[in-house]
């Protein structure tokens, strides 16, 4: 059976890596046959009908349909896959609370198309900033959809973790376990790495805390402002293959002996209000996550966490006439 | 053992689709370990330090070291593979000629370059144009490398046609076999589809003759620009996509029942003139490519494929002092 997939924002430099990634068969396997269902604004409709000709001339064996619009109600249509990567950026003169209301607006849109549109087994990613709340307000515009179909994305920040544990111990990243990322994809999120494995040994073992304070949660926190200074540009790449492990691990499972972040509907898990999209540390099986639980959370860690919820709960406040 | 892939010209727009789908492991499958050397000009360096920081940041399980610079001699050391997509762009005022040879020194210090450094197995692609010409004089360059290692890419016109085919008819893309294109990577390239199957029926019984050459080849040869017009930016996804098909196929073979397009030293084949870089109809198999022979070439063939060959000739005249 073929899957449909929608992402917003196809034009732009996430999706236009997306779009490519998901196309040759990187988020179902090249035996899963893809339509994509890509939405733009009007503006930028042209653009991306340049984006569906390139798509075409890949000749990709798992591609199927490409279709793309800018309504709504067309690129949710039957859709069992949502990346919610457009947004409204951030403004010269723009108050964190306009950009908040602002993007309301287009996710409650969205949510509304989704409900009406959708698979109802679907689910969705929110990439788009401010990508926890955005959520948020998507799924309460979804009262038909199960609110547990709705996640915001941590992984980019997931996988930037790893990287600087790589790069500081030289091990491989891929020997890196359990890392976990909490609370909200802002400058609040708590990457910790208290129960983190690196190459079977405990992380604290081999990293000080002082190093781990002082030079590793800053640099996971910061990681985008410093790409932009390089690049001139967003991170993009890197946010689309993001988006693809959370989808990948989201839908096929995710490793044994490992777990993932993933911005979901807080279940009171850890003390954390009930509702909110708030980043845990889950593992993924036959199409569903679970929270890890009975960690322990020293002193530090609970205090970060509760200034990450405070955010997410003033952010909610700030839209709350939208939910 | 991990193998080494260089690109240059690798903070550019085919660059940054290309090293993230390589680093993800599609070039080679996600069991071997690469890594990637990305060469740039200069000024383009702390860009490329942010395509490095976010390949990094992608935590992907196939990637081993990524290296950054601007001296060839170290991007091409070592390397298994390598993609020459950094090429001057034809700027206001230029001639044709003056283009052959700006880029005809670039490519013959990498020339020199892989002679010196990369491994003698080296498999090279050249995407940056003129890329017929360009690999020609790498080539030459390289005494000490066999010239049958070095390549242009027809691919992207290769898929372009299949495209075409499979929008005209309704087929999937995967059901176009036997589409070939001949000559140079310009507009005197000629897409021929006289040996095409489509779903197993020959192409000419499906599509009269009129439409092939009124319609059909000046799509495939203006596709480029088509796309130019709807994004305002070249391909630059799908000629990354098409770079991978042509080196994957060289090293893992091309499908049974199908042939694809390369631009490869001519032998003599068809009557073509030994040693220049010319696209002809391949099998590959074992890490080696085979060209098709006795394909029947009808008077319009014939003569669109010398004209293509005539085009060749007059480039390699104008940089013969360099070869």
């Amino acid at each position: 059976m073929p899957k449909t997939i929608t992402i917003t924002g196809a034009a732009g430099q996430i999706g236009y890596q997306l779009a490519f990634r998901i196309a040759s068969g990187q988020l179902l396997g090249d035996k899963t046959k893809v339509n994509l269902k890509l939405l733009e604004i009007n503006p930028a409709l042209e653009a991306l009908k340049g984006v569906a000709m390139e798509l075409e001339d890949c000749a990709f064996k798992s591609l199927g349909e490409v279709t793309i619009t800018d309504d709504a109600s067309i690129a949710f249509g039957g859709s069992d896959f949502a990346f919610l990567v457009g947004a409204k950026p951030r403004g010269p003169g723009m108050e964190r609370s306009d950009l908040l209301i602002e993007n309301a607006q287009i996710f409650s849109i969205q949510g509304k198309a989704i409900n009406h549109n959708a698979n109802k087994n679907i689910k969705v990613l929110v990439v788009g900033n401010p990508a926890n709340t955005n959520a948020l307000i998507a799924s309460a515009n979804a009262p038909d959809i199960n609110p547990r179909s709705f996640s915001a994305m941590m992984r980019l920040d997931h996988n930037r973790a790893i990287a600087q544990l790589a790069k500081k111990t030289s091990f491989h990243s891929s020997l890196i376990k359990k890392v976990a990322i909490w609370g909200n994809h802002s400058t609040t999120q708590y990457p910790d790495i208290n129960n983190a494995l690196i190459n079977s040994t405990k992380a604290l073992d081999l990293l000080g805390q002082d190093w781990v304070r002082n030079n590793f949660s800053p640099a996971v926190q910061k990681r985008g402002a410093e790409i932009i200074q390089a690049r001139g540009l967003s991170s993009a790449a890197s946010a689309a293959s993001a988006a693809i492990d959370h989808m990948n691990d989201w839908e096929m499972g995710s490793d044994e002996g490992d777990w993932v972040s993933m911005a979901i509907p807080s279940d009171g898990s850890y003390g954390i209000s009930e509702g909110i999209i708030f980043s845990y540390p889950v593992t993924c099986k036959d199409g569903d996550y679970s929270i890890v639980q009975e960690l322990n959370l020293d002193g530090f860690s609970q205090e970060s966490i509760k200034a990450s919820e405070l955010e997410l709960l003033q952010e909610r406040e700030a839209i709350k006439h939208l939910l």
